[in-house]
Order: structure tokens, then sequence, then C-alpha cells
């Protein structure tokens, strides 16, 4: 019974983040959530008691908590900043081609427009950013000069602008691939003590989040 | 006569920037517009023809034409790169301070739920800043292995994403000139052929964009 709880919760889940993507959160009802599911709008108050709530629910499911951004920390002997551009990798990608990611970027697009405080990711891929910044200047790999926090927000920043901007640039669809390669390219130039941007991409390339 | 209409044409706009700026697309009806300007839904309907239209006019006034950006051009002597800034640091406080660039800004953030294509500043930002870079590269005063249109548009992307997350970061409110700035130095350590990101912030500052 909890089994088949859980199994409705994770339709639901999934079938509200694909109406969100389409149709944004005004545009989507709890009756859309209910025919494109095969739930009842009963099932759907039931778990996650109104729409605001489950658009919650689909913001914390991974836009605002990422956990797999926590795994990269424990993982020794990868240099810190190769860590920070393999997770920026991964992120940029699930908000590619991840359905709840994606809700979970648009509603927070529209958070002006929900009734309840959307939250963000923000604080904690700062925090991420700084710690591995001051892991790399502990290990000699940072710039002098380069200050963890505020680099980290730079980067917070202009990394969301990257993610976001994809599509709507100059002749049309561009590939997010390249966009990110040039920004970190440009970056690592400033961050890196000894700058060697294009061995770093390589080798972050090489790797996907899930081996780190 | 003319000049009347014109002058209501200018309220009307500037009531309706006010109205998206703080409720949205979605929460501001031509009924909101007409209370807030003090003129009749009719004459918004004979001047504008629809909220969707008058939506468009208050992106296409600033946001998406920034008739200022084309200025800096001109102006002889100044070292490409320092323009760039410059414009961005002018582009930066718009979006912070004027009613209807913040009012482009919503609307092309809300562009999903709009019916209409929203227009965008950023094939106008990306080609400013690829001549800028290619003055620059045309003067020694860029890093060798810099291409311009490809860092251009890495460049708008970030400056996008640093404009627009300055309130939504860790500690709450960040002053966006300092997260400018911190971004900038990034940056132009990575720009600049002899880099001195430190001295161009500084000349830069001192400037104002109608200086240019």
């Amino acid at each position: 019974m909890q089994d088949r709880a859980r199994a409705t919760r994770k339709i639901l889940l999934e079938s509200a983040a694909h109406l969100f993507v389409e149709r944004g959160y005004a545009g989507t009802s709890v009756n859309d959530i209910s025919d494109h599911s095969g739930k009842t709008s009963g099932a759907i108050y039931f778990h996650y008691s109104s729409k605001e709530n489950l658009a919650l629910a689909v913001v914390r499911e991974q836009f605002a908590t990422w956990p797999q951004m926590l795994a990269p920390y424990a993982a020794p002997g990868i240099p810190p900043l190769e860590k920070l551009v393999v997770l920026s990798f991964g992120i940029a990608r699930s908000l590619r081609e991840d359905v709840v990611a994606r809700a979970g970027a648009r509603l927070w697009a529209e958070r002006r427009g929900i009734e309840a405080a959307v939250p963000t990711p923000f604080d904690a891929w700062a925090l991420a950013a700084t710690r591995l910044l001051a892991q790399a200047r502990a290990r000699g790999e940072l710039a002098a000069g380069v200050e963890p926090s505020a680099a980290a927000v730079a980067l917070v920043c202009a990394f969301f602008g990257i993610c976001t901007l994809t599509d709507e640039l100059p002749g049309g669809r561009r590939d997010w691939r390249e966009l990110l390669d040039q920004w970190w390219t440009l970056m690592l130039n400033s961050l890196q003590a000894e700058p060697d941007p294009a061995a770093l991409l390589a080798r972050a390339r090489a790797r996907t989040p899930v081996q780190l």
C-alpha cells in the first residue's frame, strides 16, 4: 500500500513536471494533471493538497536540491577545479534533458506568479563552488588574488545565464556544450594557478558526474 | 493633437511598465492600466489595440532595442574592451533602476505566457560585443586565442545571469556593482592581451555611458 502511494506520487510528480515544462504553471490545471496522469483530481489533492504544493514538490525533487551535487566532495584525487567543471556539465545536462529539472527551472522563472516561496538551488551551488575553490587554493591550484566566495557567486550567476540563454542566442540554437566550453576556457584561464583550460576541459569531458 | 496623442501613448506605456514590473503580465489587466494611468480602456485599445501589443511596445521601448548601445561605437580613443565594460555597467544600471527596462526584462522572463513573439536584446548585445572584441584584436589588445564571436556569446549569456540573479543569491541582496566587478575581473584577465583588470575597471567606473 505504501509502495502504491509512492508510485502514485511519482506518476503525479512526473505528469505535473511534463505539463509545467510544456504549458507553464498558470497554463496547467489540476484537471490537466489528472487527465495526463490518469489519476483522479481527488488523488492529487490527497497526495499534494494543492497545485502550489505539487509545484513546490517538483522544484524540490531536483532543481532546488540537486542531491548529486554533494557526491563530488567525497571523491579523493580529482583536482577541485576539475570537479567544479564536471559538476557544471552535469547540472547543465540535467537542465536540458531531465523533465523534472526543466520543470523546476521553469517554475523558478515563473516564481512571481506562484503563491508560495519557490526554493532555489543558487545558495547550494555557491556554497559548493566556494568549497571547491577553497580546496583548489589549499592545493596551490588557484590563481593568486582569487577570493573563493566572491568568485563562486560570480561563477554561479554566469553559469545560470549560460544555461538559461543557450536557446535564445544568435543563429538559433547553439550547442550548450560548446558554449559552456567557451565560457569555462575564459574562466579557467583566470582561476587556474597554472592556466591550461584545454587540458582540464579534456579531462573533465572524459568523466561523467556518476564517476565522481 | 499629435503631441497629445504622443503624450497619451507615453503615459500608457509607463503605467503599463510599472504594473508589469509589480504584477507581471498575467496579473495586469487593461482595466488596471486604465485605473493606474487615468486613461480610458478605449484609449488603450485605440493606441495599442491589445494588451499583448502594449506589452510588446514596452519591450521594444528599451529592453529589446537599447538605442544607447550604439553610441559607444562612435567614440574614438576609448579602448574597445573599456567600452564593453562601460556598456555593461549602463545596461545593468538600467535593469535595476529604469521601470521600462525592468518591465521588458520581466515580460521576457514571462514570454512563454504571452501570445506574441517577445523580442530580445541578446542578438544585438552579442553583435555589439563581437565588434568590440574584434576592434580590440585589431589594436593588439585582445589575448591570443580569444575568438571574438564565440567569446561574445559566452559574455552575453554570463552577463545576463549576473543581471538576473543579483537579488537571488546567498546573504540576501548583493550589490550588483560588486558582483559585476568581480565577474569582469575574472573575464578581463582572460580577455586582455596584457591583463590589468583593476586599472581598466577603474577607468570604466570613472566614465558614464552618457560620456561615451
